[in-house]
């Protein structure tokens, strides 16, 4: 019989040969969304399911189930917070749900996703909703089934957040977006009809790619991105993979016209890539080396991207790079960039929208999810409420569907229960942000001057080095001393729409 | 039991797993080459290391064994020819050689050949051959192990050999290289003393990155390398790797001061490329999908970057494009390109000798290495031999061993055997271009009109298509229908050098 550190080493040994596969897997694919030639996409793929197969396979082994069943019954877990009780923890739920979930309903989901997918491209282009409505009821139809075979005690929703929000639930999500719901449709009521509105426009214009590129690669720098530890590339969809323990990449993409999009797009990609680069390295692929949940990741995104990226001091700091790159810039003052870039207007289209009207966005996806998941709303009925919701809450009703119901590709990529992370990101960037500065104090100084690594460091000690250690609804009450309330977000928001804004 | 198809499919299902694990690897690789950031590199070789060994792991398993025996004592071998017989005869040969490799030894050629070339870089860099000695040493005892451990017939070199010339010897390559050496001296000497060598410098001044990027691309697409099936990229070491089916990526560097190195650096990977895009992509990672040799492979690389590349007719059709792009070589005749591209003159370094005085520093490198393979030359004698060499074959002594012996990674990185190939592709591409010119008539005129095609698909046909159907020498036999001689070469390279020189 191996004694409990030897189990617990054996359990290590697993995950840490489970995540040179997990990590191979993100080079592949990687790889895919930056540099693949098109004529070898379909290899591609090939590669991508057999290394996901030798993964799965690993984690469902009896070796590993037999370790981690000997750590948990060790004195190792005694102590809720020893690495190995939050190893044995999160390894327990990921295993438990690959094994609760039938191999016939995994491969169902992966190729539902793969033709719903081509049928959304098609739909979508056409504006045509009428094609795609029956890949919604597959999809799902299939998600009720992987809730059900997850199981979950109040609501079949807690089963599909649980995969992005471990520990927190429907319920708790929707209290604190209702509590923002209100004050939020107000604030942006009162700045749609503020005298002042309307300033947007200042950083559209000419902005060469290759200005964009270097730009954006010294704001990463400046904020604290390791460059030497990661790298800056192209891609049609900006985001952030992490390939190894000291591998973060980020990508952006540059749109000629509009300076605001790549800009605060490579900000936020950067953000993400920070909370990677600060995870525990010798703990890669381990729980207590991993990010907490998809809503902690996105308050990293978030805090950089908007609080600090967005705020006037770091225009006081920045704006000197940003002119000498782009000279035509040069004579806007540093209350027209701040203004600039915290434009709000209702819009379409999510992934452009503002930071205020962002929230409604992603409420509006929350509560239509859930009413499809239990079957309140049919298919048929989805675009109706759909832009019955963007009326009430936005103001504006979407003149096609394609910018509308048909803009995202989470519902026909299989993902329920994503949407609510982004916004989840918002409360928890502004309640985290707010407790740095009472306990750093004059931040807005310190970005004034380009010292951006107080905050940086803070976040390393209070989020970034803890791993897995709490669940987000943990790690928020422990870090801030209250649960995750939408109060730090509003009083946020209200102060900037007031400096920007006379409302 | 299962009956003989059965078997071969369960063959085939093995290969094409092994080939999912090692095309894996090279995108690991070919990333790990061009993109990964320093700090990134242990893990890499964490990744690598650990896909190598599941891929090792399968190779040797006995499902297929098993699958490999029964297609062997089967009917599908009656005809050597047949795809069953052909991938039977390959996978024995790599399986053999696996099996009688102790892991032992293997971990000891991994483990040398990276402290070797680690040492190697140090003591190039310092021009200190006797702090290396000992990795010399080192070298070629776990190499004459591997050949004991193989086997072989003649000689021990034939073992080292087989891994890159399947069905070569010694003795043979001997034979070849000792026709070609003789004349080939003579022929440097005479243009050595030629009244009109020295027009190298044609092509050396202002060559801006960007366009020598853009003119290799096109003269890369000109003959037939499919961007939608690959890239090129930048490197510090040019290289072509097949990440999958479709997917072959070629590298070059780019000397802002030397056109030549470049552009032909590029050419010569985009011909090992047309090569791989060429092989049968429903037989990828089996033997009827993949190359024969690493010296019919060369003989790609070389006939385009040479024998095409080179020619005068090629420069009738390219010029205009160099003319483009670089507005200073527009008063060059087409006469000053082909004199300025052909420039032949003794130097010290191999990756930069010409058509010419290359083949006798691979000569130089493969009779010292099976030498110190047999123990009659010490690795404290390696220097003067090398030295003694270079000035029997080119004229020339080394003033420091940082130009002579210690210019090459190969030994350090535990490859015997490995350099006969190059002078091996000299051979067979001048051998199958005179077969190629006698079936399709005036090349010449072709590749002055820009059409590259015909010979291209030519070596579709008797070469690329056949996968590994024939093993080299037996390929060379029955596409021209003599075995390998220097004739054909020794008649190319004399004729070229008496339009270039007046010898």
């Amino acid at each position: 019989m191996p004694n409990p550190s030897q189990s617990y080493e054996a359990l290590l040994t697993e995950l840490r040969e489970i995540s040179l596969l997990s990590s191979t897997a993100s080079v592949l694919s990687w790889d895919q969304q930056v540099l693949l030639p098109p004529k070898g996409a379909q290899y591609r793929g090939d590669q991508l399911a057999y290394i996901a197969k030798l993964s799965h396979e690993r984690l469902t082994s009896p070796r590993l189930l037999e370790a981690l069943s000997a750590v948990e019954g060790s004195e190792l877990v005694r102590s809720p917070d020893s690495d190995a009780a939050v190893d044995a923890r999160e390894m327990r739920r990921a295993v438990d749900r690959a094994l609760k979930l039938p191999s016939s309903l995994v491969q169902e989901l992966a190729r539902t996703s793969i033709l719903a997918q081509q049928a959304w491209v098609v739909s979508r282009k056409a504006s045509d909703y009428g094609s795609f409505a029956k890949w919604i009821d597959q999809v799902y139809a299939l998600k009720r089934q992987e809730a059900e075979c997850v199981g979950y005690k109040a609501h079949p929703y807690d089963a599909l957040l649980d995969t992005y929000e471990p520990g927190d639930t429907q319920a708790n999500v929707t209290a604190v977006f209702e509590a923002l719901k209100g004050p939020l449709v107000d604030l942006i009521q009162r700045v749609a009809s503020s005298p002042n509105k309307g300033k947007g426009s200042l950083l559209v214009g000419n902005f060469p790619r290759a200005g964009q590129e270097s730009v954006g690669r010294l704001a990463a720098a400046a904020i604290g991105f390791d460059f030497e530890a990661g790298r800056l590339d192209v891609s049609p969809h900006p985001f952030c993979s992490t390939l190894g323990p000291l591998d973060t990449r980020i990508t952006s993409r540059y749109n000629e016209t509009h300076f605001v999009q790549s800009f605060y797009g490579t900000l936020h990609e950067t953000g993400h890539a920070l909370y990677e680069q600060g995870l525990p390295h010798d703990r890669f692929g381990t729980p207590c080396g991993s990010y907490v949940s998809m809503g902690i990741h996105e308050s990293q995104s978030r805090m950089w991207e908007n609080i600090v990226g967005r705020s006037r001091a770091f225009w006081t700091h920045f704006a000197p790079h940003l002119k000498a790159a782009f000279p035509a810039t040069s004579s806007l003052s540093e209350d027209d960039l701040f203004r600039a870039v915290n434009h709000v207007e209702p819009s379409f289209i999510r992934v452009e929208a503002d930071e205020l009207t962002y929230n409604l966005h992603v409420m509006l996806r929350f509560e239509l999810e859930k009413a499809l998941l239990t079957g309140e709303l049919s298919s048929a009925d989805l675009p109706a409420a759909w832009n019955a919701k963007m009326k009430a809450y936005l103001g504006i009703t979407p003149p096609k569907d394609a910018l509308g119901v048909l803009q995202d590709v989470h519902w026909s990529a299989c993902l329920v229960g994503y949407f609510p992370t982004y916004t989840l990101g918002n409360l928890y960037a502004a309640q985290f942000f707010e407790k740095a500065r009472a306990d750093l104090g004059d931040l807005d100084g310190a970005f004034a001057r380009g010292q951006f690594r107080p905050l940086l460091d803070w976040l390393r000690t209070h989020i970034h080095s803890k791993g897995q250690r709490l669940t987000a609804p943990n790690l928020v009450t422990q870090v801030t001393g209250k649960p995750l309330s939408a109060a730090p977000f509003l009083a946020y928001v209200s102060k900037k729409a007031s400096e920007v804004y006379v409302i």
